[in-house]
Parts: C-alpha cells; structure tokens; sequence
C-alpha cells in the first residue's frame, strides 16, 4: 500500500456521521475516481453504514469487525485487508482502536 | 475560500491527538508547502497545541474560541477567518460545534 495518494483533489470539509465517530474527506482522483479517506473511532455499539454504490474498505491501520448484509458471520480486518460491500446494502464496522481506512467507490 | 485542494498529495494514515478530538491528514502541495487538514470535535475543556513553526489555522467551518500564548484575551473566529500562531508557541482552542480547519505550516 502507498503512504500517499499523489495527484489528487481534497475537499476541505469533513463528512461526519455517528457524532464524530467517522470523520472522512472526499478524494477525487485524475482518472475520476472517487475515494473517502477516513477514520472511525472506537465504539460500544457498531456503527452501521449504507451502501448506493459498491464499494471496498481498504483498512490503512487498526483491525476492526465488520458484518455484511445479513451475513451471520463477523470478519476481522488488519491494517492493508479491505473488504467489499455490494451496492444497496449495508454492514456494520466496530473496533475497539482508532480506524484509519479508504472506501473505494465503486468496489475498485 | 476554495472548497478544495488541487494537485495535491495527502498522507493516507491520520495524525491523531486527544483521543480521537484532534484528526487531521498531512497535505503536501506542489510548491512544497504542507498543510495540515483536521477537524476538531467538541469538547469541555480547551485542547492546548504548541507550534515548532509558525502556523495560521483557518477555520472552514465551524465557530472556536482560541488563546494564543499568555494573552488574556480569548477571541472567536468563525468559517473563514483565520488566526496566526507564532513559531515557539501556544494556543489554546475549543468550540461547541465540529470545526473543520487548515493548518498552514509556516503561518503561509
């Protein structure tokens, strides 16, 4: 994984959802894509999240818990696993650390 | 106020302080400059920062109090203003809503 994204545009303002829990920042990259680059902060409950598009949440540090759908099992991720989420779903994420992680809109 | 960053790069892994009140991504710019890009949670007490360099940190949204080193006086500074930080230094900041700022390392 690069430390970085080179060549991009940021938007200034902050996405924040869950009080604060998950704060992220829209990248948009020369070849249209577009990238969330967040974190997610430990929580008791999960925090649960919807999808339009698919996407794929890369984790760039932390482990957390994810559920997908109605998906019984609960996957654990580290820090360079990303995990993929079929548009118009959900799933739901916890950790007991801070999360830095990057949804990849699309799934790509 | 531009709404975003162009042709930029940004460190993927989050700089956190003050468990998780503090988020901010290390921006770097063409011309070399860095910045720093953060958002600032509510809280009860001011979160203090001390500066190496000299730093200006412009609110791009949001509404904060700040103290800057031993000024009695606390000044309030809104979506687009922005305040200077001498090198060597410190400043005191809290606000009752979510602040999006940028830190100009340099005070640039």
């Amino acid at each position: 994984m690069q430390i970085q994204f080179n060549d991009v545009s940021i938007i200034k303002k902050s996405n924040i959802v869950y009080a604060g829990y998950c704060i992220s920042h829209v990248i948009k990259l020369k070849n249209g894509d577009i990238k969330n680059l967040g974190v997610i902060l430990p929580t008791v409950e999960p925090l649960i999240f919807e999808t339009q598009m698919a996407e794929r949440i890369e984790i760039v540090s932390g482990i957390c818990r994810v559920q997908i759908n109605e998906k019984p099992e609960i996957e654990i991720y580290y820090a360079g696993q990303s995990f993929y989420v079929p548009k118009k779903s959900q799933f739901s994420i916890i950790s007991d650390e801070i999360i830095d992680y990057i949804c990849h809109i699309g799934g790509t």
